[in-house]
């Protein structure tokens, strides 16, 4: 697959030693350093996609350089470069070339991770509880949306700055809701069947379609370059019908889709079924000039009401396991953290953004905690809590950022900063503030609700 | 990804949406032509991995030019080109650069369910259920090893004046059984607990190992162009080394294994674990000069003693279902079949030497249902029936033998009609031969040994 200009010197058969050599190298070392990182994070009763973020830090452009996306202009570490070129036999200059060349099937299973992570986003989104818990976890969510993303987006702008795409773009980051995290924290302590359980779990819902929406119309408007307003509202109506589109479809087309598979006899079929329609609405969602992201979160949506979803769900779970890593690994790898390096003077700004977008990303949610307006005693402050966690929603929405281009360094390690912190903070403070305290109802919690998104097959 | 040079008058963004739509359509094709075919050859009791191959016959190179890998040179259809260029708003010209650019990363694809899918045929190994029936399974599978190498590879040589190292070649792609389509149709008559049953398991494991040794030599000799006498010595060596060192490693290493894999706390520990295993297995093979397909037969070899062994098997099935079908319709798609079309009388010496592989490929089979030396009553048609199908394994072996350049199109297409043949041929005389004559003994259906190596989660 290599242009031979590249290359003339070596045969064809060192070439495919090479490249088989690089692959597998690559791949033992993304999953040797996630795997490392994510043991010790659990031990700290943390999540485990931090240690993959972190993982891709540590070997990656900012770290080791074992691992460097070739946008990042970064040298690949001679450690590397020796070993391939003394077991292939081919000059260390041929490796590089390699490296970067093959370095777009990486990227292809990175998105197949993405979009099977998002496709079991949507799959797990309980829309019959959200309905239960309907007008307060939405109240939640509007808050929780509308508040980061102005305060972010204006602070950026006003007292930073920033252009207009930019720091909309952060303001969208600052959106999302990491359903997995809170969940799983609110399941280990016994309160995801509570009242204040209940609506985070519907408002991180419901702000994992508004942030992917908000998400869709900002990546496509950053390609313009330009905020016009036509192409706005096209975006935004586009978008909305999408997912409104699908969540009628949840309804509607799932039990057509299940007819389908049903007539089905070959093995393997409900797995196959699933990815054709993630295939398909990736498709229409980027043909409309939406988010491939997008698409995929609608198939979940789509395919969470079809009765094989259990079934489905198994079946994307070792998938998710595997790839979605590589694409954790890949956004640290792909950081330049040396723009936050306190002893730079010139880093010093960006250290200043990423403490704003800190604060804000926690002010934002946990006053969305006191959004709930009922009769019923509510504990405003685990609500909010609740809200905080960016987690791996957050870190799809700075990978999708950092592909398009449309953030600079600063506001990348700005953008990461306030990820890994709420991720980090909300569970012990949740731990903090729920531990001693008896769940108020039931406690009995359901195994898919509680189950990591990003767990394999464990 | 994309080299500029290629592209330059196109903004990234539409390249970036181009390459996902590309990406996306090309996954759609190759998934909903592989299952339609897969539907209609499980209707007539027939394995639905021919039904992959014909799908890729069809849409690929000597079919519907839908699916066309870039070396074989073959213009893309201009309803993919145009559908493409519309709605990613770019030239043609472009969409057929980017397809080809992109290519690399469905190739990566291919090979991660080839080496899925070999090691799940290791996973799947049951040493245990062989040295029950270890002597007679083994002089079956050095006979239906031996035979069909030897006679085709002398045949082609004396009869055909085919050089040396395609002979060679061609005759190893005979050598190799397709243990899941025998099971499956001995598993569903009943079969698969009577001492044929067992005897072609235990052959059908054995073989795939000497046919993956003979394999593994053969392209790493081919890829020196010429037949000297200690390279062979020296890759025999390595290659018998290496398996029984992974057959020993599966007693010893086993248990090492699960423990490192107990002590692991974050989710998915065991998926992950096993394809470090792979990869580290991979990596080996291919640094030593052999084939990375060896490593990851040998990592399922070791696995299969592992505890997990359920666990590991159950995650890696989606896996394999998912990519596994990408490798056999790349494999049809690479096919010129022009060369085998009876009109054209430059075609008829391919056709005539398939019809000899395909005469071999039989004799040489059924010859060794013979091979069982035993007092008991034994049906050796239905061990020698049982022998014939090349199946999936037949299939990896052409794959392999087309990407290393080694074979010509003509010996291309007649190893295809040959693995095609045997595998629609031996399940038909099979069920002819076995139905209505009860099992002599017990027909207790093992789940795990009855189970298609292709299926994903149904």
């Amino acid at each position: 697959m290599l242009l031979p200009t590249l290359l003339s010197e070596i045969s064809s058969h060192d070439l495919e030693v090479a490249e088989t050599l690089i692959g597998v190298l690559r791949f033992i070392l993304i999953f040797v350093a996630a795997r490392t990182l994510a043991e010790v994070l659990v031990r700290f009763e943390l999540p485990t996609i931090l240690g993959e973020l972190l993982a891709g830090v540590i070997i990656g452009a900012s770290g080791l350089h074992l691992l460097v996306p070739p946008e990042t202009q970064v040298q690949l570490s001679g450690v590397f470069t020796d070993a391939i070129a003394a077991l292939a036999h081919i000059p260390g200059e041929d490796v590089t070339a390699i490296y970067d060349e093959s370095f777009g099937a990486l990227r292809s299973v990175s998105n197949l991770g993405l979009y099977s992570l998002l496709f079991l986003t949507g799959l797990e989104s309980e829309l019959d509880e959200l309905m239960a818990v309907g007008v307060q976890a939405f109240s939640v969510a509007v808050v929780g949306v509308v508040l980061p993303f102005a305060l972010g987006t204006l602070g950026l702008m006003t007292i930073f700055h920033v252009d207009a795409i930019p720091a909309i773009f952060a303001g969208a980051s600052m959106t999302a809701t990491s359903i997995g995290i809170t969940a799983s924290v609110f399941g280990e302590l016994g309160y995801l069947r509570t009242r204040e359980g209940q609506i985070v779990i519907g408002a991180a819902v419901l702000d994992d379609i508004l942030g992917i929406v908000i998400l869709a119309i900002v990546v496509s408007l950053g390609a313009g370059g330009s905020l016009e307003i036509a192409p706005i509202i096209r975006l935004v109506v586009a978008a909305v019908l999408f997912v409104v589109v699908a969540l009628v479809l949840s309804r509607k087309a799932a039990p057509a889709f299940d007819w389908v598979v049903d007539q089905l006899k070959a093995p393997g079929s409900k797995l196959v079924g699933a990815y054709l329609l993630l295939g398909a609405t990736c498709f229409a969602a980027t043909a409309i000039g939406l988010e491939a992201a997008l698409g995929a979160f609608a198939a979940g949506l789509i395919a969470s009401a079809s009765k094989h979803r259990h079934e489905i769900q198994a079946a994307v779970m070792p998938i998710v396991g595997l790839f979605a890593t590589v694409f954790f690994v890949l956004v640290g790898a792909g950081m330049d953290l040396s723009v936050i390096n306190p002893s730079d003077p010139a880093a010093r700004s960006a250290l200043v953004i990423a403490g704003f977008l800190f604060l804000v990303a926690i002010i934002g949610k946990v006053a969305a905690g006191w959004a709930v307006f009922s009769k019923e005693k509510t504990n405003h402050l685990v609500v909010g809590l609740g809200m905080m966690p960016r987690g791996e929603v957050g870190l799809i929405f700075l990978g999708l950022g950092t592909a398009s281009g449309l953030l600079n360094p600063g506001l990348e390690a700005a953008i990461l900063l306030m990820v890994i912190g709420t991720t980090f903070l909300a569970p012990v403070l949740l731990r903090l503030v729920l531990k001693g305290k008896p769940p108020e109802d039931g406690n009995e919690v359901p195994e898919e609700l509680a189950a990591d998104p990003m767990a394999g097959a464990s």
